[in-house]
């Protein structure tokens, strides 16, 4: 069993048509697991639907704490990529020992630069392979984007390409 | 450096407009990695573009010769679903040993049951969780359907829900 | 009120994934007034799901009689490309004196030549078309289709290049 | 040979993924023409790209001016729908008369409530009707949005549902 938490971020925003704006309402996880006709074995919850440059400490806290609470050894989140980094140190920071095990746990943080909702998005691309990743990668907290993983603190967003890149 | 082979399958069948069939013409492979924003090192060479229905001895061996001859370790392979299994059976075979290893190399097997190019296609979900599972899975020959990996010797498609499964 | 009589084509087609092949399921053309934020008064009625080369004369005379036996003046027919133009002349003979106005209906047919389903259809556009001619067109038989109307007496479909144009 | 003017507004929005913000690039205006079949004689010139709520007296003044100097005599304008209204009205108040017939010409407004971009959008529904009234109505303004149509002096934005609806 895996535990999905969402919190939000490009990967869930709608166009609100009588506004003109970009809103959240309910997570497209369901959906979206169902066209990918996921067979894993999953448990979603949504934490917070917020743009991740909103995202507070106490925020960070409720994700850390689910982190830490959940029953399952893989966890994969949803997340705005504009804070994302900063969200997966906060995870391995509370893990304490440099983050490298988080209580036997893998972790692994995706989303999306386009909403899935809009026809260009990479969003399926994105949660195929979290879902995939967390499935093998031993204990750690990772970033999963653009195809690739990373260790939480082997990663920049490059906010010039939109693209996460190796640092360090 | 992955190297992505390309066989037809459901994946990148289209509608063709004017004889109101499912057809082949070039692969969607370029444009999925562009949609998906992938940053992954690939190479991508189209093997051939068949329904796996009709896949022969022959363009089993073809495909075998290719995961011999690739100078590349990881490999994915598109491919329909129909027969997948059968042709992961002959890239074991070929391997020897009951294909523990095939030559040290990671290959991964992947498709569609709805073509990319349909609203409703699962496709996007299946390359990126195959292009995650051969970064990380030890060597072997696997398919990558549903969001799962299975050993080559451990599955089935189950025709009824249009699923893979495991056996034994 | 306009009355909107489905009689299956190439709009309504659906990938079957089980099978890999193109069937009908229910209409798709509540989902797309839905989409189109249609507020036009109409009434939809399924008369047959239907491929149009496999359309007898039966089924024309259930065409002609739905016409004949509407309530509403003004009438949109969804049909298969392949045999829209004989439908067309069907219920213009039917309607006697050369078809020049059908009991004074007007009547449009339309259809598509890639399923509504599907990303690239024209399906969305033609129900457009079609509502919008039907609208403002004075009574006769029409069929519309890219971004055209056309008499039905001075139709046909190049089938080389899968669309409508003017003979006669 | 029917004129397109294109004015920008929701219609022709695009996710800036970079940025994470709704943006205007080139009009899709050709690629919508070009999914939807269209054979009609169609001439497409961009006079801004601009949201209309945005729209300045001056911007309109291009605009009549734009339909004023068209050698066409049946012209479309893509535009937002916040001010759509009030630019048909400056186009018939510049015809003067009550702008019962701007110099013998027939002027369709339309728009789009979701950017085409997005799988939801209205816009090719609303391109297809708007390319079907402008080809058979009466010299005058008019707005088609929602499959219907309305003279510029009888038509009213519902801000809370979006829709277009009768007044007067």
């Amino acid at each position: 069993m895996i535990r999905v938490f969402v919190t939000g971020g490009t990967f869930d925003k709608e166009y609100n048509e009588i506004a003109g704006t970009l809103d959240f309402r309910a997570t497209h996880l369901p959906e979206m697991l169902r066209l990918g006709r996921s067979r894993v074995d999953v448990a979603v919850t949504t934490l917070m639907m917020i743009d991740s440059l909103d995202m507070t400490a106490a925020d960070r806290g409720r994700i850390v704490a689910g982190c830490a609470g959940a029953a399952e050894s893989r966890i994969v989140i949803t997340h705005g990529t504009d804070t994302m980094v900063e969200t997966a140190r906060a995870i391995a920071d509370a893990a304490g020992a440099a983050g490298a095990d988080p209580g036997g746990k893998t972790i692994v943080l995706t989303g999306a630069m386009v909403p899935y909702a809009f026809g260009s998005s990479d969003g399926l691309f994105n949660l195929g392979s979290a879902l995939s990743f967390v499935q093998v990668l031993p204990a750690g907290v990772y970033i999963a984007m653009n195809g690739r993983y990373f260790s939480w603190n082997r990663v920049q967003k490059n906010r010039g390409t939109g693209t996460f890149e190796d640092v360090g």
